[in-house]
C-alpha cells in the first residue's frame, strides 16, 4: 500500500500497531480523524499520552486504580482473607458484575507467555506469594481462562504456595446457564459430570 | 461498563468514537498500550496530531499530498483534460493500482450525505465547476461508489457542469472479473447485459 504522503504514512504505521489493527483500518480511522474538528485529534492523543503516563496501580491488589489503594481493597466489608487471580481489569469487573463475589482480587497483570516472551517475572506473582506468606490468606482462587497459557501460570504459582497453610480453588468449568447440551465440547461435558452438585444445592442457587 | 479509573475512562471514550470501535474493543487496546513500552503511545499520539495538524492537500485535485502539488498533478505525462471524480484518497489509490488510468482525479473528500450532515458546500465541488468552466477538461470520470449517496454526489455535480462542452461518463458497473454469474445481484447482472462489448473488445483487454 503505497500512501501519497509520509505524515499519513507514519499515522496508518503506528495505529496499524495495536492488535487486530490492520493497514486498511488503519486509514479508514486517520482519514476519519482528517474529516472530524482537530479538537478530536487532540483529545484522543492527549487521552492516550495521560494514561500511559499516569495511570496507576493498586498498591494491594495489582488492579488500575486512580488511588494508592483501590475501592475493592479500602472496603472494610470485603474478605481480605480470599483472595482471586485474575489475569487483567476486565477479568475483575466481570467478576464485580456478577455480584456474587465478597473476597478481594490480584490482578497479575497477564499469564505466563513463552512465546509472546512473558515470563513469572513479568507478572505479579512475587507479591502474592509474600500475601501467602504472611498468613493473611485462607483460600486462593485461580480465575484464569482454562486455555494452555492461564493453565501454565496457575500450576507454577500453585508449586509456589503449595506448603504454606491456604487452601487452592479454581473456578467451575461447566455448561452456560442457558447453553443447550448439544453444542457443548466433550471436555465441558464431560467435566461438568465430573463436578456434579447435588440438586438441592442447585435450587438455592435460582 | 463501570471502569475503575478516570484516566481509563476518559481514554477508552475517546478511542471508542473512532468508526467501527466500541467500548470493548476499546479498553482491549488501551490495556495493550499500558503493557508495552511508553514510546509506542508516545509515537502513536504524536503521529495523529502531527498528521491531522500539518497534513496537505494537493491544490490541483485536493488529494493528501506533503507538497502544494501532488506527484499525479505535476506529473507531465498525465492527461490533464481527463478528470476522474472520486471520494478519498483511497480511491486514487485503488485505481492508480490498476496502472490502467493516465489522466488526473479530482477528489471530493466525501459524498453529499444528509443524514450525516454532509452537504455539497463540505465536498471539493466548486473547485470541480470551476476546473471545468475554465475549458481546459474534455471529459469528467464519475467514479463514486453507486449507493444512494454516490448517485446523489453524481447527479448534483452532472446538473452543475452539463451546459459546459464536457463529456460526462460513469466507470462500467458489471460482474467482476472470476466472479461466479449465479452469485451476482441482478441488477448488476441486468447492467452488464445491457452494457455488453463487442467479443474482439474483450479480447483486446486480456
Amino acid at each position: 500500500m503505497e500512501l501519497p504522503s509520509k505524515l499519513l504514512e507514519n499515522a496508518v504505521n503506528e495505529i496499524s500497531q495495536l492488535p487486530g489493527i490492520g493497514k486498511r483500518t488503519a486509514l479508514r480511522l486517520v482519514l476519519h480523524l482528517l474529516r472530524q474538528p482537530v479538537e478530536q485529534s487532540e483529545d484522543l492523543a492527549n487521552a492516550l499520552l495521560k494514561v500511559r503516563g499516569e495511570i496507576k496501580y493498586c498498591s494491594g491488589c495489582h488492579n488500575i486504580s486512580d488511588k494508592e489503594i483501590c475501592q475493592i481493597c479500602e472496603n472494610p466489608g470485603r474478605d481480605k482473607s480470599l483472595v482471586c487471580v485474575v489475569e487483567d481489569v476486565r477479568d475483575v469487573m466481570a467478576i464485580e458484575n456478577t455480584g456474587t463475589y465478597k473476597g478481594i482480587y490480584h490482578v497479575l497483570g497477564g499469564k505466563i507467555n513463552p512465546i509472546e516472551g512473558i515470563g513469572p517475572s513479568q507478572l505479579n506473582i512475587v507479591s502474592l506469594v509474600e500475601k501467602v506468606k504472611s498468613n493473611d490468606v485462607k483460600e486462593v482462587i485461580f480465575a484464569l481462562s482454562s486455555t494452555m497459557e492461564g493453565d501454565t501460570t496457575i500450576f507454577y504459582i500453585y508449586k509456589q504456595i503449595k506448603d504454606y497453610n491456604v487452601k487452592t480453588s479454581t473456578i467451575a468449568r461447566g455448561i452456560a446457564v442457558g447453553d443447550e447440551l448439544e453444542y457443548a465440547d466433550e471436555v465441558t461435558l464431560g467435566r461438568s459430570l465430573q463436578h456434579r452438585i447435588p440438586y438441592e444445592q442447585s435450587l438455592n442457587q435460582l
